[in-house]
């Protein structure tokens, strides 16, 4: 099975990939950092990201945006794949990604979860077909911590909605309701966001039309579903041709 | 069995409140509307107030806030109790039905379903019992021609819960969320709304802590089920003694 | 707009159909049941079926299956469509209506909602994508005077999932669990039914890996949606060259 | 803070406890598990039980129904309190429990989440207050691995409602649904069983009325919550005066 490396493997989602990756069978080539982490940590072997590479089958990013041009550097120079799992990528990082995908295979993904990314395929083939005298409402709830509404996933869902419509999500979102708000605009695209607790996210899309509901939810249970898919993206993702892939490669929804 | 007069017997909700009438066995007295509305109308036999109340043990009223010190007197003249269900009522209004509890029964609620007023006694009592750790959302979804947001009645489930953790609702309503929020803040009470196609009133209030969730929700699934509970109000107030009651005290939740 | 006449028009769905093609905006040609119903009954012409059909540009059955042959031939020798939506239809029920497809358009389904059907859709796209290693459990709910559980409904997603995995639902259902039952066999389909109030029918099918659960559900509020179903579905069957037909056509799903 | 010492402190829920411990802040005094377990195994410096009682302020029991007799001698030798936490027990259990409740304090419960037992006491209120034109039903989903149906906690929740309507669970019970159920008896608590995946454990009673549900339900997100629960319990056992008490008294619920 496939030798695989973790860039940023000192971070919360490189320490769950180093498990994902044991559970899987899988082997571990070792983890980068920080340049001051270096050695074994946690019981990952640490070196630097170019000596990491050369031992590795394909490689998983789970660092920063800053880092991103350099990781995507030296798996072209390994000659080997890599998986971005990175957030808060810019337009720039995603040029970047397109371009190193013309001499490597690179998938990119908001959301590593299987099933999150078959819920936003399920999303947006039900809007495609449904006319707009089904309202669309997205509720979403996340742990006490998380600090942006709505979530990620839930514009992610979102926008396969609106795709599905053949509308911009921008044109058509309304972000939230108080007050005196007027009927419902026909076509709009509705978000709730709920805060509490310890949840690991939970998301829900609603298609309601006169007299009965369509309800397409996630549920995650805990942050390691995200370590697993992007393992198991990591696996699938070996010994591809040069391109760019997303999750739902993996799946075979495209 | 009681007989029961309409005030306001010509709008949804009247015509709504006859037909549970109908069905409990209880006996139609007649209905009240505008001046115009004289003789029978959908089977209900309409007359003045005063002429009404002559022929009813109690009365039931969903008219306008305009109508209210009026009823209050007709019904005070007659010696009847009266179910008082117009909403949009102010201080005056109250003030108004506290002056005619002292001389006959009263029973006042801004939502008639047994169910939802037994949910806010339930989310009470839990407040009551638990911590601050333990975070509290409450959302609801309405039919998409619903003008305002929250529902009253997530309002009265909010008041609930701040008055289970001795807090007023307004120093901790986050009413809804959208951009960067930070994170949670505890004690507070949050609010999602959802609207879309014909849902008579879906209402969840979620407590949130460490690792497990309690959700205490209802389903209303027609608006026939707020006449069916002004009726039960009405059977239940009928012969009752002076004072002002509230739909918990047919639960005998006080 | 076309004029559709109404096979079984006494009955209960009969007469909730009747009401859909007065709020469709189509026209009502009139309706048939028993021969002793002959004249105007609840605001809707009866007549035999025959004459019905001469007057009709579509029909829609919802009588029984003893009457079905004959309902057959009339809309053969009038040269129009017909939907049917009678249910307890056995094999040599489905062998007429695929002999009748012959000579003209037919449409047959066990629910005529299409949120329904949609979701059916749904399902099976899900299963075939998702492994075995994703439990496949059915939970509906229904008022208390159904008698029969699962639901017909319930079945139906569950032949979807079950034609997913390209396995029989027969060999894989568990139909209901109590006592010592061991841990759940891999690749089973589990049932479970909840009886009460007037729920008009609630269905949820869960995907549930480790870590994650996909839940994907319908609500009906009324049994006015598959009334509204069976009209729009005799619309779109209008004008329609021979062939056998289903709810998933009109949606463009096949 | 108290110093907790764990009885069976070599199993998963032992081993749970113990991280449950070193979270709250209390002092882990140690542990017990079979004979051969000295030393200190997962951090925890093991003992036999009359050492670890000498140095602990109260106990915690998960270990199996045979030790039990054993150790309600030792807490009661060494004049601490002790929470047991042993599933399985039988009347014999429940007789000894009772009697070391006589000389000292003695806390049991088969589900230690203070929110599942909130839930029950909710439960029973709400089937205390409602007439039996409300049915109740009773909803659970476990992970794939559970061997047994319902849950013990369906079977507490279940017993619930039985005592807040004043009926034995055992004669109003139904199990499950299959096949021609005829309409469902009034007056009875139904059971669904639901399995799949990871589920920790999610729990929901609902109370339907005609028009209206109650919903009233638990989700556990992990294991970890039963051992915080039973950390609590200790905490707030600890130097209380000899009893029987329960995971209410912890709640002040009765």
């Amino acid at each position: 099975m496939a030798r695989i490396g973790i860039l940023g493997a000192g971070g919360r989602m490189g320490q769950a990939i180093a498990r994902a990756v044991a559970e899987t069978g899988a082997t571990l080539a070792g983890g980068t950092d920080r340049p001051a982490l270096v050695g074994e940590v946690g019981g990952i072997p640490f070196t630097d990201a170019a000596t990491l590479a050369a031992g590795s089958d394909v490689l998983i990013d789970f660092s920063t945006p800053a880092a991103l041009a350099g990781h995507l550097d030296i798996a072209a120079a390994a000659g080997i794949p890599i998986v971005i799992g990175t957030t808060g990528l810019g337009a720039d990082d995603h040029a970047r990604i397109d371009a190193a995908a013309q001499v490597g295979a690179v998938l990119q993904a908001a959301n590593m979860s299987l099933g999150v990314n078959l819920l936003a395929h399920l999303v947006r083939e039900t809007a495609r077909r449904l006319g707009s005298d089904w309202d669309i409402e997205i509720v979403e709830m996340h742990h006490r911590h998380k600090v942006d509404a709505p979530s990620g996933t839930a514009l992610l869902l979102g926008e396969a909605a609106a795709d599905g419509r053949g509308v911009a999500l921008a044109d058509a979102s309304v972000r939230s309701r108080d007050g005196i708000t007027g009927a419902r605009p026909e076509g709009t695209i509705g978000f709730a966001t709920l805060r509490g607790g310890s949840v690991a996210g939970d998301h829900q899309v609603i298609f309601a039309a006169e007299g009965e509901r369509l309800e397409l939810g996630h549920r995650a249970e805990s942050r390691a579903i995200f370590a697993t898919g992007a393992v198991k993206a990591a696996l699938w993702l070996a010994g591809r041709p040069a391109g760019r892939y997303a999750i739902t490669d993996v799946l075979g929804l495209r």
